[in-house]
């Protein structure tokens, strides 16, 4: 992604030899876009823990640059990694590719898979977002959480297709509007707004509570969000709040896409009733910036994500095009998937 | 209500002759609980429209009491006091029953009569969450926004039947749990909170987006509300983000109930696509106490309230009972209303 000159990804590799891990402190932002870099495993775990970098992608990412780190002894790198955060399917799928060849190269070649995938899905949803465009006369697209450039290393998963759509405009003459879900607790909608701000795409920022009137009241064309894990009948994990979404637009006939590399694809588990949904320590509800938002004596429940079932997704934008929910399988099975790893991390 | 030893009312009449309107500050709940005075209908007007008070039926008191400050102009003040908010029932219900005597004596016989009927709300909640205790061997409530007795003068609306039902504990041995929306993005959660914690009764506060993990996990026995205002078929108007948890709990099969008195029923609006939604500043949602939350150059959209369509409401928990949406008209058509006022008022 490009922020005034610079171009930047959400994390990489730096330095030859022992090298460390960098990554834009997504904790700091939208107010200030710096970097934070990891030298051990344990400190690679903390930040994916603590959220400096978020999203599945981004997660995987990270965590392949975090193996190399590790490199002396993988299977430990990988039980410390693996214990960061339970949800991201990537992340494991990260470690699995890893653990095995720990090196700078291989992770790489995961990493330029990513954005190979990240860059197809942004292909395949603009496509989709101009027939809705050409459908609609308009192209207002509700997303949940942060699924840009930042949570997948380059690119997006949910906002790559609004990134394509955007930069192809003129085809036909429709800009994009973004209606930006704040997405408490962690307010990632922050970082999708300033993602958006950079790439100059218009976009209103919405409290999650705002849904239900948007698409009631027809303001959005299709709702697109990213994912934490895909299980294998299409059921998705994603940050909370994603599945209030996805009834409320089935309610109102508005489709729901999920935008996800395969990565994301968890074909072990036959649905989301077996995704562990991390909790959260109540802190981050109760607390924003260190102030206390409710009184003492009073406690939260924080769960980080959702479950919607595979019969509120419309279609899955993944790099091998819009599937519905019963083609994952076949489309991904991990045969496949390995030998098409290999073959896009080469590129 | 109680906080410590302590009787409060959310809003009361102080003083002999001129007088002053008194309302607990809910600006700077949970944090401190302090008094804010009106001696003009203006200052009335400013304190409604900057939610120093907020819930329909405390809305109305306190409009009441400002009739009273602006008795040398009743139509003056009316017109000032109308221009407040423009969701909530209530305001108007108290402008029109004061403006023909706005006496003292008039004021208080209508607060009177909500804090009557909101008795009365809390009378048959408490029978329907025996009933479901009964069932469920539990009575866990998720509510959203703050509708209790600081919204409501006293008692509550949807707090009414958890407080009435909590005094009452022990006749089952069921305790309830109250699942507390914090509501961004002014965070009425925080009062509801603060309210039930004073009334010693248990709950955890969630963020708006976990309902949908919530109620899809079983965590929710009934979901109760409270109104700003119910069109003659009973479409709801409530804060925004209720039609969310309403399409969520009927697709889970949990009971939604709306407790409102009869002043917040507007049978002059046939539905709910004639209920006027108020906008608010984007600075609700960009900033917190004072804080910035987005980056410069992202704006905001920001409906106070949504409507949730009549076919998402099990039952209005009245002051006459819990009834269904085709049994509001000819409970509280015009006539009986009032008389149903005067009566209430007087006792």
């Amino acid at each position: 992604m490009k922020v005034g000159e610079r171009e930047f990804r959400a994390v990489w590799w730096e330095g030859d030899g022992e090298g460390r891990v960098v990554m834009i402190d997504q904790r700091r932002l939208p107010h200030e876009l710096v970097t934070v870099a990891a030298r051990t495993v344990e400190e690679v775990a903390f930040l994916i823990m603590d959220m400096a970098v978020r999203g599945a992608p981004t997660i995987g990412a990270t965590a392949a640059y975090g193996m190399v780190l590790g490199r002396d002894d993988p299977k430990r790198a990988a039980n410390i990694l693996g214990k960061a955060r339970p949800t991201a399917r990537d992340l494991f799928t990260a470690i699995e590719w890893m653990v095995k060849e720990p090196s700078r190269e291989r992770a790489e070649a995961y990493v330029e898979g990513i954005v190979a995938r990240c860059r197809m899905i942004g292909e395949h949803g603009a496509e989709l977002l101009g027939r809705i465009a050409a459908d609609r006369g308009r192209a207002n697209v509700l997303t949940h959480c942060h699924a840009g450039a930042l949570a997948a290393v380059d690119h997006g998963t949910a906002l790559a297709p609004i990134h394509a759509y955007a930069r192809g405009m003129g085809a036909d003459g429709v800009r994009p509007l973004v209606w930006v879900d704040e997405t408490r607790p962690r307010l990632q909608g922050a970082i999708t707004a300033w993602e958006l701000s950079a790439a100059g795409i218009d976009h209103k920022v919405v409290v999650d509570n705002a849904a239900g009137h948007l698409l009631s009241h027809g303001e959005a064309d299709v709702v697109i969000v990213g994912a934490d894990r895909i299980a294998a009948n299409g059921d998705v994990a994603n940050k909370v709040g994603t599945y209030g979404k996805a009834v409320l637009a089935k309610e109102h006939g508005v489709p729901f896409y999920v935008a996800a590399p395969s990565t994301t694809i968890d074909l072990s588990l036959p649905d989301g009733s077996h995704i562990e949904i991390e909790e959260r320590g109540e802190s981050e509800v109760l607390e924003l910036r260190g102030r206390q938002l409710f009184g003492a004596g009073t406690h939260a429940f924080n769960p980080a994500f959702d479950v919607t079932p595979a019969r509120f997704v419309t279609g899955y934008i993944t790099e091998s095009g819009v599937l519905q929910a019963e083609q994952l399988e076949p489309t991904f099975r991990p045969r496949d998937k390995l030998e098409n790893d290999r073959t896009t991390g080469d590129t």
